[in-house]
């Protein structure tokens, strides 16, 4: 692997202060599974009557691990349940051993913890075909599970980077049903990153109480919305996974609060965006945002256009206000657009109407706009009312450099 | 625009040496449309009784010329015709404006030439979204008209040209039913190159008999696996146009002529493979062979993803044997797959097979093969009896450099 990339001119200052969540605890070990000097392992424990939801990738070469935890994650018990996570090897295209690699871990924590092996969820994150040195786990896990605490978050999001220049993290504190409630998550990714799935490994916890198939709804609906409407490139992983544990502690009920939805949305999107922010070699933060389509699928569709064109995201390296590669993948998208309904603004700055270039548009208000890290594009179809909103990063040397020598 | 990126290293040797096609010729003059110091316009008259067939772009933002062309490609006339090509400025999203600037230059064109107006095809390729400033164009026709040779067709193929870094040109001459028959295409190309259209611009003669629905049929089956079988970039212009123009003059009855058809294919595949080769910043060609798939349409998706994901790119532009990133893409391309039935080969070397590494292959036979700058990637699915071969290249610095510069 190339030396570590710098950190990303986007992330935030720090890791922010995230609530504790009784009944939560966290370990980290170094296990050498692939990086030497850094820890590599995390397991998370939680508390009997929990529930769990998840959603994962939809890849069709998904990794062991995915497949492992969903075969789990519709099973009900009210036992207490276990998370762990390597990073450096996706245990992604291993074949029978990918299974048996998956099962010595959970089996080991199992073992250790006291619990039944179906309320053990693994996640694996790294290169994808080399065989996971299951070994180097499975005698850590005695360790690890004499470390748990739950003041140990910070140190599980570090455990769990690969090509991320920075730990991701994000919380809220909220009153539900009379009744103090936090919510905590994690989350890597930096490439390999595109919707149509749960992206790269996202951990939420809380102590609301709610039952798993409401948990399970309201996370698959905020996950369209936030994990599934961000892009780095295109890529999808084999290894992405989201999961949500709600152990009730609190006492608050929150199926159908909107507070309590508000909040795990904000969360998962404040992640979400931590996720672009780390975009491999990314310089610029880009919100596109789409009205007027003829529905919100075809919305959707336009702005992943934009948001995965390789011109439209130099153009937006290079502080190039090009519009003229918005109207492409416009054109290219595949879904309804009429050349001369189209206005496209940048920020503030109405840069095309009417089929062509605004007749008041500078192109230095454009170019000045350009220089910002954080920019908004949108685009009004003018055909109906369809909206979407994605995020996306530039596309940088930075890219090239980091995934030209991953492996080597 | 940035300073010209060096000559593409897949550059072939040289122009080749293309046959005269009687009938047809060809001028070239410097309009300074938007370049300078170079021809940047380009006439080719064709003769009475030529049939015409034409491609072009399914982009929904496509460029006035484009539309222009689609009105007038079926319209049957025995009189003769033209094309008249700029470089330097698409004239695509201009609204009315580029409407008028397309019928100020093919009305210049028509009466220079004195053919009727819906005989003259037009072109415009270069920066999106900024007037055609037609009028240099159009007092320079008469001078070109004065200047057309049968010899000329190199300096047509030059100035087409925007970020190419080589003139494009392919030709054949065979026997058709006992006659000799020549073809003589010419191309270009380098960003904004993707499948599902007609690619850029590119423009064959030959002197075969062939009536128009004949050689529109012939056409719009071999682009398929020729020109809508290639990506540099996934982007999709909103010029491309591909048109061919048979004169007859060879007396030699084409229709369902197999040694014409091949004859055809060879060059719209050698234009196509020029047009790769010239990839902005390409130093690797690949060809991405697909079989086993649960039929033809999902061979395609399943090679397109390779060919057009950002990692499997950066992979093989640092000469990385990644098969790993070739096992997400097909993963993520949404068509059948099961892990355990992938078999990978780099060129000769197995790879992957049942799910896994092959338990023969040494990562160093996979990074010597790798070196090479012409590669073959080999993915069987297992599944089915599908197949279907694409083609695209590297993704390096040279393509962020071109492209976070462009406009500028």
């Amino acid at each position: 692997m190339a030396d570590t990339p710098p950190r990303s001119p986007l992330a935030p200052e720090q890791f922010p202060s995230l609530p504790r969540i009784s009944g939560v605890s966290f370990a980290t070990v170094e296990a050498g599974v692939r990086y030497s000097g850094r820890t590599d392992v995390m397991l998370a424990k939680i508390a009997p009557g929990s529930n769990i939801a998840g959603v994962f990738t939809k890849s069709m070469t998904r990794a062991a691990p995915v497949l492992d935890c969903q075969a789990k994650i519709g099973l009900d018990n009210d036992a207490g349940a276990a998370i762990i996570v390597n990073s450096g090897n996706a245990n992604a295209f291993t074949g029978k051993n990918g299974i048996e690699a998956t099962r010595a871990v959970t089996e080991a924590v199992a073992k250790a913890l006291d619990l039944p092996e179906t309320r053990v969820f693994s996640s694996s994150t790294g290169v994808i075909g080399e065989p996971l040195p299951h070994a180097r786990i499975t005698e850590k896990v005695n360790e690890l599970a004499g470390l748990l605490s739950e003041d140990n978050i910070e140190a599980a999001a570090e455990a769990i980077l690969t090509t991320d220049t920075y730990t991701k993290g994000s919380g809220a504190v909220i009153d539900v049903d009379g009744k103090q409630v936090s919510i905590a998550g994690i989350a890597k990714g930096s490439g390999m990153i595109a919707p149509d799935m749960a992206t790269m490994l996202v951990y939420i916890f809380t102590d609301a109480k709610i039952a798993r198939d409401e948990l399970q709804a309201m996370l698959s609906e905020l996950n369209e919305v936030t994990f599934n409407s961000i892009t780095v490139d295109s890529d999808t992983s084999t290894s992405d996974s989201l999961l949500v544990a709600a152990t009730g502690a609190s006492g608050a009920k929150a199926a159908g609060n909107a507070a309590f939805r508000d909040a795990l949305h904000s969360v998962m999107k404040d992640l979400a965006l931590q996720v672009v922010r780390d975009g491999e070699g990314a310089t610029k933060l880009v919100e596109i945002q789409i009205t007027g389509a003829a529905n919100n699928a075809e919305a959707r569709t336009h702005g992943l256009a934009i948001a995965n064109s390789p011109l439209v995201k130099t153009a937006i390296a290079g502080e190039d206000p090009n519009w003229g590669r918005i109207v492409m993948a416009i054109g290219k998208s595949g879904a309804a657009a009429d050349r001369d309904l189209i206005s496209i603004r940048f920020g503030d700055v109405l840069v095309a109407e009417n089929g062509w270039v605004s007749p008041n548009y500078k192109e230095e208000d454009g170019a000045a706009y350009m220089k910002n890290a954080e920019l908004t594009v949108s685009v009004d179809l003018g055909v109906g009312t369809g909206k979407s909103t994605v995020w996306t990063c530039d596309l940088t040397h930075g890219y090239i450099t980091i995934n030209a020598d991953y492996r080597s």
